[in-house]
């Protein structure tokens, strides 16, 4: 079960300039940047209702950011929903034929167990699975 | 302000594969399809926590849909917020910079008022706007 929208990825070229952009189109300020250095990004979150937007902005050219503005220009990257027990969800979706991109949950920003599933089992979407870290 | 994200509209090929592969991944059935024929569209909804997933399925070929997959493939077509005064945010962004593609609230899917912003104003994301038309 998909809870919710947790966050809507976006990725852009320049993280400062794109922060200024959606602080004034929301109307609120980032309200916390964080480095994913295992996937080269730098990601700033903003907070709408009870989802977010997440601008991902590459720290390196090989990041797989770097790659998808190279590739199709910025936009949206990802839509990641929250769920309440990931390893099942992953099993659930795994044994109705969408294609995981990690078997195993790994660490995301925002202190979250993530997993992607493939853009071709979902309409063109990479979709992502997160599930809060317990602590 | 915009208050939530109402929905993210996503563009597919074939409408009736689409929504088996969304009630699988979501768990839940749509709520709801709508024909917006000044769009040259079929919507389908489904509810996900506090937001919608909306389905897009063109409805002749010289809707901004099929175009949009012709050009980009399946995948995800714009987002939209809730705002409260759809005039009232429409003026903001415009003095902001923003680019509007329409200058006057439209009538959308849903019971809405609609109005969208350039991708090119918002890092290659096509944001929509909505309000709820009161009854």
């Amino acid at each position: 079960m998909l809870t919710k929208i947790e966050h809507i990825g976006i990725a852009v070229s320049n993280l400062e300039e794109a922060n200024k952009t959606y602080e004034t189109l929301l109307g609120v300020a980032p309200y916390k940047a964080e480095d994913v250095e295992s996937e080269g990004v730098t990601t700033s979150f903003f907070k709408v209702g009870d989802s977010k937007i997440e601008l991902l902005g590459a720290t390196h050219e090989d990041s797989a950011i770097a790659k998808f503005i190279a590739k199709r220009g910025e936009g949206i990257h990802h839509i990641a929903y929250a769920v309440e027990d990931i390893e099942k969800e992953m099993k659930r979706l795994k044994n109705e034929g969408f294609k995981l991109l990690n078997e195993t949950p790994k660490k995301g920003a925002d202190n979250k167990l993530i997993a992607f599933l493939h853009p071709k089992s979902s309409n063109g979407v990479l979709v992502e699975l997160c599930q809060d870290i317990k602590k």
